[in-house]
């Protein structure tokens, strides 16, 4: 493993949830940029004692599909906590932290990433910190760039109240990078993918109505098999059209919390790496020009990367919780005698599936890179390619 | 740099402060613990925007004059960002926390590392939790580990309140190791420590009286030499008596924030990586038998590693800030002339000299242990030496 930091100096300003026990929002975030060597202050939306997503059970914390098939080999697939400790950070108080940090002219950060916040309010106070930083460096083109995941929920169940959907679509335009998921960004675009065009109109709209130069969907199902999840990417053209591509990644047949955070944080360090690899740091928002093709993108580079770290790390958690979980076959002690055996083996079940992120620094910092993004077509596209190949097909069979 | 994590699989719970900039408290600790591969669980007792310790200014937050002197080569040696904004964790919202934490199960720490907390009701909720965990830990000797940092002052100044003292002195008993520097030393002890031999009555009375296992004074001038500061630390002997070494360490010209806090937390890992080597993780306290001598304890063997690591990362933080405020010399911006500079140069020296821990990820990881321990003598001793020594130099002289 190289010894050096993986990024250039980078100050990020990570502004999400904390938890006590686990690896979720900032909790996750900012080790994660932190281990790669950015600068990361970070801005805590709640403090709770864990992470309270479950499976089916709609709720703050952010849990991303990506990676994640909902089989489980388990019966019962429920994971999470279920009961948590803690306090929210209201809007008002996310304002004063940022107050005293421009007291002190600590606001030179070069990346924004903005997760889970627990009010519309408290998103709102968000967006105003952004839309000051993105002034204060408005003089300095590619000096700011905000990453915002739209935390709203997963799987058609909002953890967070209605109200927050029109607050973050007012927000949209002030970010340089979104990372919904499949759900979010059906809820952001207005539009429900169930087709290759379905989604190239969602990433149309998040470009050419709100002018979001870099789309990232962290999960979606394309193809039939459950064994193949792909993550989509697009950074808009000169005409604000897409110029898509897709990563198709193995799935993993376990659910983990925090994938959405490691992400986020993960694209970060990546995109400024290929960024700065492709000379357009000092450009507005760091898009390509023209004549780049989509699979060559700087954001489908740092993709790959992203995808890499995620499934090594992800794959030896998996293994590290199946052992843990085989350890628990034998006879239950005193303790699980006196409990609900089965409340107590969902927790068992959520503790082990942690993703063992800290134990893993060399796959965060120097991924394989397995899987590789390819231009996205559009279904027209797809069947016209269909249409032609069974031409050809009886072709040759007339021919023989 | 291996890609191993440092230490074997273990569960922290850390309990400091949180600030969003800077690297003090939590913040520091807990990136420390995990980029080493601990799992940390980071309760946080106040979320500010920045460390807010200025030299010779009494405040909340911990700056440990280790590996610091306080003469600074830049006229005006006031440092610290003066203002901060953000909010205090309650004594019942701490216990809050850790009962989610016990509703979950999730009490299965290796070690507990306390620093900063702002109260007394807060310290002592904290104590509550630290009895609870050995309580459960009681029926496996070694299982649990209390690294307790009695945040309280520096320098002659107290952060805290005075009653904090008192909370502090009752908690005592239960801490497997402190961390004091040599003002809280005093304040602990009620020994004013002026002296080896006083040093050594320091190191009794928390062996003796309070039947702390565990010593380490994280700072001390005991040569004449303002270039050199001392590291002090013991393991009791089975009477109680103290087992101290020394680690003389050059001291660098400059004052950080945080140092404390990363004394503890590389002191958490490598003082479990001693303890595993000598084979004392399943003894009570981790406490060698009495046929170890001093300069071989774990103890000693861990701090030469924390000390290695601390000293090069304080150096190439030393270097970067002088590299930063060299640039700093030209003709000030149109900012400047609108502040008051003298506050500005303030705070960008304070901002210039934020440990550069997260690009110093091989220093944590793989330290030089260039200063070694070695058994600490007291006065008498050491003026035997003297006396005998001088009692040769009259018979040498007398001889030629």
């Amino acid at each position: 493993m190289s010894s050096e930091p993986v990024v250039s100096e980078t100050r990020v300003l990570a502004i999400a949830s904390h938890v006590v026990y686990g690896y979720v929002g900032n909790k996750m975030a900012a080790f994660v940029m932190q281990a790669m060597g950015c600068d990361v202050a970070a801005l805590n939306t709640v403090q709770f004692s864990t992470q309270t997503q479950a499976i089916h059970l709609p709720s703050h914390s952010r849990v991303a599909a990506c990676f994640v098939s909902v089989t489980d080999p388990i019966p019962g697939n429920h994971t999470g906590y279920k009961q948590f400790k803690g306090t929210k950070t209201s809007a008002e108080e996310i304002s004063h932290l940022y107050t005293g940090l421009k007291q002190s002219y600590l606001t030179d950060f070069d990346v924004m990433l903005t997760g889970y916040a627990p009010s519309a309010e408290a998103i709102d106070a968000i967006g105003t910190i952004a839309r000051d930083l993105k002034l204060r460096a408005s003089t300095k083109a590619g000096s700011f760039f905000w990453v915002l995941d739209p935390v709203m929920g997963d799987q058609g169940e909002l953890y967070v109240g209605e109200d927050v959907v029109a607050v973050y679509r007012n927000l949209l335009r002030d970010a340089d990078l979104i990372l919904p998921n499949q759900f979010e960004a059906e809820l952001l675009s207005e539009i429900k993918i169930t087709s290759l065009t379905t989604l190239q109109d969602a990433l149309a709209t998040f470009h050419k109505t709100y002018r979001i130069p870099h789309v990232i969907i962290t999960s979606i199902q394309l193809s039939n098999s459950p064994s193949t999840i792909s993550v989509i990417g697009s950074t808009a053209r000169a005409d604000f059209s897409p110029r898509s591509f897709k990563i198709d990644v193995p799935a993993i047949d376990c659910f983990f919390s925090g994938t959405g955070d490691m992400f986020a944080a993960l694209t970060v360090v990546r995109l400024r790496e290929a960024v700065k690899g492709a000379n357009l740091s000092g450009i507005k928002s760091w898009i390509s020009s023209d004549d780049v093709d989509a699979k060559d993108l700087p954001l489908a580079k740092a993709a790959e990367k992203v995808i890499g770290s995620m499934h090594a790390i992800l794959v030896k958690t998996k293994e590290a919780r199946d052992q843990e979980l085989e350890g628990m076959s034998g006879p239950l002690g005193v303790m699980e005698m006196e409990e609900d055996s089965e409340k107590r083996l969902v927790l068992r079940r959520t503790k082990a599936a942690e993703v063992r992120v800290v134990r893993c620094l060399e796959d965060l910092r120097s991924p394989r890179t397995d899987w590789k993004a390819e231009a996205l077509a559009r279904d027209e596209d797809a069947e016209g390619q269909e249409v032609k190949k069974r031409r050809e097909q009886v072709l040759e069979k007339g021919e023989a």
